[in-house]
């Protein structure tokens, strides 16, 4: 839809409040104007850059700390996390990640941010993975920006904790994942959403 | 078994044949011996170690070039290719592929191992993982040596091609995945062992 620059700044503001993973490109292709049009708005209106909403939409919750693993192993940039519960990171891709021939992003990238997600969000000193069933959606191409969102859904038979990793490129679904984790305190575990309720 | 010199030569030689895979460590375990005392042997029978056996036994029969990726985007030495049907890869574990904390490998080196490879065995230009089922059955270590095979076992409903991969380290097996890989030809495909008895 085209629209006059004050209504459009109007509608800008809400749809970035009711989805704030929004992507600049998203917002002009959604508004029918330029990139540049929307960074203007934002400065304009003072609204931040999306890398940096995300931070201040997760961060103001994140007073919890990595366990399994230091944090500068986590691939990709963690921004969010609570532990046993839900975990979000961002992956820029960049040429170190594709294949050379076609610049689509190799799989085991997708998967290493992902899986050291997983890891991540296990509140113990020790995650290992013990399984894990994914699925690439659609292609990712250099210079496009994964945020993948770890989501801890209970346990497996076997007392392995389950996490679902969702990675996405603006709207679209690019990977999922099912991972079981084994952790060393596997009795204590985790409440699933049926008993937290 | 504890034997004498002479014996276990005649032993030694005769077990590398039937299993050309096998590691000094194994031997040097199988026979009650040092690993420098297989070594010994091996180089009084002239019998080349490990790594140039798996070449010399892969590569009589490997007069075919990977397609879907160049060579050096394969992660690991591959050392044996027969396209949709087979490929063998060898990745050292080093520091660089280990948890800082506790020396064990993590995950997505081994899935990049297993998956570059069932890439690299697709007789195609673009070979693409749609899906992937894996297991990680021990843990390995760094200093390890991990040896990766692949199998193409034909085509799922989709007709995308099915590619199973194998991982040991001597005969413990680490790591299992079933991939499914987009192909661009996939009305090619390839047979299944069903109709190609």
């Amino acid at each position: 839809m085209k629209t006059h620059k004050k209504e459009r700044q109007t509608l800008l503001r809400e749809a970035i409040q009711s989805t704030p993973f929004v992507t600049d490109e998203e917002l002009a292709k959604r508004f029918e104007v330029s990139i540049q049009t929307i960074r203007l708005d934002r400065m304009e209106m003072s609204i931040p850059e999306l890398r940096e909403r995300i931070k201040s939409v997760a961060t103001y919750q994140w007073n919890e700390t990595v366990k399994a693993l230091p944090i500068d192993e986590v691939i990709g940039e963690m921004v969010d996390l609570e532990l046993d519960n839900r975990a979000i990171s961002i992956l820029d891709i960049s040429k170190e990640h594709v294949f050379s021939r076609n610049q689509i992003a190799r799989g085991h990238h997708l998967f290493a941010q992902a899986n050291s997600l997983a890891v991540a969000v296990i509140n113990d000193e020790l995650a290992l993975t013990a399984r894990a069933d994914i699925k690439f959606m659609r292609q990712v191409k250099s210079g496009e920006r994964v945020i993948a969102k770890a989501t801890v859904t209970g346990k497996d038979p076997k007392g392995r904790t389950v996490v679902e990793v969702d990675s996405y490129v603006d709207q679209d679904h690019v990977f999922s994942g099912v991972f079981e984790m084994y952790r060393s305190n596997e009795h204590k575990g985790v409440e699933t959403d049926e008993n937290r309720s």
